[in-house]
Formats: structure tokens, sequence, C-alpha cells
């Protein structure tokens, strides 16, 4: 089974739904079976590169005063702890992501994507450094364990995975998602938001339940052309 | 677009078969955003471990002379040099494959599972030393750019990966594949065989075409449960 989960890493409830996501895996016993896959979803792709307070711009979003868009992001951070996770006091930054989903595709190539967001979340509600720092990316992969020369490289061609990223917003798109984290079950079934982990138990669950492969539509001559099955292969006769 | 191709490496068909697959996906104008998945498929569960050559073996289970068996192997020869690949005179060796799938789902989650299926093929087909030799599957691995130490850990456990390669196997099953190569696009279109380049391009332009995804079974609370979406995310009350 595979589950695709659709995330920004500006995104708190990201952080906390992948939590809770992994909490309902955790209690499902095909979990082995389960392949988790991160796409990109940009919350905001015209955001500017440079790393900014994200009290004043909730303040300014909400039409809210600094103390209100505080507490709110302080309810938000009460929210991570109850799952365990660890939540900056006095507001991260926000910035432009575009370059850290590309960076989340080399690295599923590379096989170090979880890692890699693993990183990126921590980096970014956790860590007083802000991830949208210059050279933080790149740190960042080298501690998911990514080659920095090469993860220099791709951060440095502003083309490398850009249509990938696109690609899976498409398809999030496509699939009625209007925002996130958006979970999908073998593209068959969908969870929209920080539901609580039961929630994704129930639905590993009827994924699971559901599994038998709807009957494939065939392409091309039937089976018995060059192929091997346990009975031997068809051997050609010139 | 995901194209899972079930294959085992003692099979001829599946060697030429992917190169007939890269060919068409070489020519289909989407190629970018396809991913190409292996997955595991034994021929013969029950072959021993020890490397045998394959000449009797086929004889054997045709029924046929040695001569007779070593024409039929040629003549597979010819179609697998008919599509740029080397192939062995005078006959290849076969033996169960079990760890070959086992290491190459652990190569899938090192990123390196397309390296290491091919040094595999190349290695089974094309060179005098045996793919089946001991120390050599541990050899290819490093060539494929895994680490020595983790791939041996691996190779020495015989549980590591093993349900993932059943998993492939009852999939496959499910899917109807009674034989390999057998390719998957989308979990939708099935293609069986070593077919032409072109209907391997053909496949991936069906699949292109209609994959917009069918409406996704919603799993708990709506979704403007916890999420964040372009206008922002979700503040908690409390």
């Amino acid at each position: 089974m595979r589950v695709e989960i659709w995330s920004d890493i500006n995104c708190p409830w990201c952080y906390i739904g992948k939590a809770r996501f992994e909490q309902g895996l955790a209690a499902f016993p095909h979990r082995e079976e389960v392949e988790v896959v991160h796409r990109s979803f940009e919350l905001d792709p015209h955001a500017p590169r440079a790393a900014r307070p994200v009290i004043p711009l909730l303040a300014a979003k909400y039409g809210m005063s600094l103390e209100q868009a505080e507490a709110a992001e302080a309810r938000i951070a009460e929210h991570a702890r109850g799952e365990g996770l660890p939540y900056l006091d006095g507001g991260r930054d926000a910035a432009n992501s575009f370059d850290m989903h590309r960076l989340l595709h080399f690295a599923k190539a590379r096989g170090r994507q979880a890692e890699l967001l693993d990183a990126l979340y921590r980096a970014n509600f956790a860590e007083e450094c802000s991830a949208f720092e210059p050279g933080r990316l790149l740190e960042l992969a080298v501690e998911a364990g990514l080659d920095g020369e090469a993860a220099a490289a791709v951060l440095a061609d502003p083309e490398a995975y850009a249509d990938a990223v696109c690609e899976d917003e498409a398809t999030a798109s496509a699939m009625g998602a209007t925002g996130v984290p958006f979970f999908v079950l073998d593209r068959r079934l969908g969870v929209s938001g920080a539901q609580p982990a039961e929630t994704f138990t129930r639905a590993l669950q009827q994924a699971w339940e559901s599994r038998v492969p709807s009957p494939l539509i065939p392409v091309g001559a039937p089976g018995d052309a060059e192929a091997c099955g346990p009975d031997g292969c068809e051997l050609p006769q010139r």
C-alpha cells in the first residue's frame, strides 16, 4: 500500500498531522507493507525567498493584533506539544518553500526523503536558527544523509526537480485538494487535515480491506507473448 | 505516473522487456513524470540456491536435447542482442533469486534499485562470473552504490525485506499476473510480456490521457478540519 502526503514546510498542521498519521500507522497491523511518499504543495508559491517572522505575517493576514497572532501561534504550539513535538516559543519564520520541495524530490531519488522532511520540519518549527537562512538548507540536506556536493548542485539549478514539484501540485489539484495536509491512500481514499490518529488507522484499515486491485485494462498483444512463467519461458522459433 | 515492473532475474524476457520498455519510455513526451518501480516475482521459489548451468535445465524442462536447448537459448540471445543488450554465449546459470529480490527492496529504500537491477541483469546474462556465485551478490550491491556493510547485513538476515518480496508476489497474483515481465501503469493498465517498444509508448500515452484520478473516498471529518490553505491556517480556539 502507498500513502502519499501532500504538505508544505510552512504548514504547522502538516507538522502536527504527520505525527498523528505516524501514530495511526504505528497502530496499524500491516504497517510494514505501507510505503509513505511526501508530495509537494506550496501554500504560497509567490512568497518571497527571504525569511520573515511569522507573527506579523499572521497578524496582517487575519487582521489581528500582534498579541492575538502570538496567542494563535501559541495555541497551535500547544497542539504540537500535545503530540510530543517540539515547537518554538515566540514564532518561527516563513518564506518560499519551492527549493525545499525540489530538494525533497532529490532526496526521494536518493532514498533520504523521510530524513530530510523530518529535518526541515524540526528546523522550521523547533529551532532558533531559521530553516530559511542562506546556507541552512544545504546543512540540513547533509544532516539528512545527502551528499553535500550533489545537493548543492540541485539547489543551484532552479530547474532541477521543478517539474516534479509542479506535477505534485497539479495532481493534488486534480484530486480536489484545497489545503494541506492531504493524505491519499493508494489513490483511492483521501484524508484531509490533521485528523486524530484513530482516523488514520481507520483509513489504513479501510484501504487494506479494499486493496484487491480492480481489473487492469490490458494494452498490447495477449499475455502469452514473450514472457516467462512457472512452467518456463516462451521459446522463440526464430 | 508510476510504472511497476514485476520481473525475475532468471527471466530473459524480463531483461529484454526492460530494454524495450525503456525505449518506449524514451519516446514518451512526459517521461520525466514517470516513476519506475521494480517488483519481485520468483519464477521458481523452490529453486536451489546453488548456481546451475541453464542449458541442461532447459533441456530437462522442455524435454529437449542439449543441442536443442542450446539453440533455443541462442535464439533468445539473438533477441537480446537485437535490443542492444550483451548476452553470454554458451549459457548462463540459474538459481534461487529470493536474496536478489530482498536486496532489490533494500536498494529501493536507499534510492539504488535501478542501479542494482541493471547490475544483476548484466551479471546474470552477460558476464562469465555467475551472479549466483557466493559473494558475487554483495560485490554487485557495492557496484550499484550500496553500503557494503549494510547490504551484507541484509543478506545475512533471511527475514530482511522477505515480507516485501512476498507482498509483491501476492499483489501480482491478485492482479492476474501468471508470468513476467508484467508492467502495471498507475495500477490501472497492464502490459504482459516483452512487447514491442511502441506498445509501451502507447500504454504510457493511454495512461497519461486517462490519468485524472477518480474521486477519492473521504475518510474522517470534512476537510475544513485542522489544515492550512492558500488563505491561511485554521486557528484553534483553544
